[in-house]
């Protein structure tokens, strides 16, 4: 279960809890073990306020806090919270959410 | 046959779903197997709702659900659903939608 | 002589049908073997519906279905339908119209 | 504790004084050791105006003097002010803000 | 002399006839033969329509046919004609024009 | 201490004279020896008239004559005047000013 | 001395004459013979009407004919004119005007 947790990413930036495969609410989504670059899929557990546009207003964020997402496994940056790990992605580093 | 997925693609990435030569709709098309960069057919299953302009709104995509289209093979991510492959790609990696 | 293809390119691309030499209606270009990118000519058979603007409009496109065209041999993907090959360009590997 | 500093960053530039495990306010989070771009905790001294924009304004910036924020190891410049290690980073180095 | 040429270049491009060092017609004008990427001298035999810019326009063309100019030996594509060769280059590619 | 010197720098340019230890006003600030690209401190003696923006206007510089500087020291170019040397830099190398 | 010189440069490029060292007015700047890329001195004797920018304006240049300038001795192109060495280079490898 993704828990509360005291970060606020910048920009389009979102905090993700990987999820192991015994969490995965929809059932069936099988990541390849081989591939290249595999994606991989977690929580949002905390997201930014939207990239800058050139316009000076923010670009809305398509996740939201709950929602679980694949993403690349080799974007963003790893930080450890109370003994468990999450990444910090850019939106466009995440490939699609996962309807229920 | 593509099946409803449970995968919602973000900003201009599209999900297909590769086919097999027996089931292509448009016959005559075959794609050359020695070419450097194979390009490939499949059918849409998912779209995302457009890349964000700098305006701040989302550009309309040019493929839907049910679409069949060519692809670069290289292009994009693989998942694997109730046992099914299929690719994220963004709508810039794909060539040109078969018609009927 | 090109014929109706039930291809249709996205964004500002197009399907050209590469021409022998027998083939050219302006007579007297000759593109020179062994240059090192050598250009080639074909007939455009299929035009997609220009590039996404960040006005949110499509630019429009430069060739039109049937035109002679040359562009640069490595640009671009190659299909084949009904055993002729073709090739899936953006209009801007088209180098020049060959006008009559 | 962070200190006043005499230096005012350039554009959306930001001074970062890192803090040691003992100074971390909000509890749990530890940066794990051996990845390969391990981000840093700091707290922000001195923030600067915002990036230029094309529209000739600025862009307001996110953080502010006084957050504590995490950020990639290996960004921006290290300068030294009465014997204290600083940092001068991007606020596009910035990942998060660590909140109360 | 430049002839007439049945090619029209698409965008900002441009086709170039090179000139023999006999057919300069501004005297004086030496292009060094040691240097790295050597400029050369041409005539310019047919123009495109302009760059396509963001806003939808076409950015007007500097050089007009019957220009002389000098432009990098190294850009373009070459395409033959009646035997003559040929250089078709993008205006950005073009230093400057000779005047009278 | 910084003199008059006859250049004009272009665009978001400036021109700064590189300060010895001896002659920083603001006390306490050292700049570490052994960094891999390390900041070096100097007083700006000339500045642009800005960058050129899309628009067509000039960029407002945040520097101004007689301010103090931190800048990467491996950006700009050298030039000697009278025997002194200075560095033409682009505003962007400038990491921040050092206030009094 | 800069002649008259039958070349006009494109968009925002410039012809520069280099000087030499007993040919420059403002005394005292010396150009530094070991730096990695040496900036050198010259004479503008042409210039471009100024860069297309998006808008479909030319942007205005800063140097005229007549203006001393300090510029990068590896950009640009150089052409030879009636026995002297010209260099045309874009606005952006100039980086001061010396004043009188």
């Amino acid at each position: 279960m993704a828990k509360k947790i005291n970060l606020r990413p910048l920009d389009d930036r979102v905090v993700v809890h990987p999820l192991e495969a015994e969490e995965m609410t929809a059932g069936g989504i099988v990541l390849p073990d081989a591939a290249r670059e595999k994606p991989q899929r977690g929580k949002v557990v905390a997201v930014g306020v939207g990239k800058l546009l050139d316009s000076g207003n923010r670009g809305e964020l398509s996740v939201a806090v709950g929602d679980e997402v694949i993403y690349g496994k080799y974007g963003g940056s790893e930080v450890e919270v109370d003994g468990d790990e999450y990444k910090i992605l850019r939106e466009s580093d995440i490939l699609a959410k996962v309807t229920a």
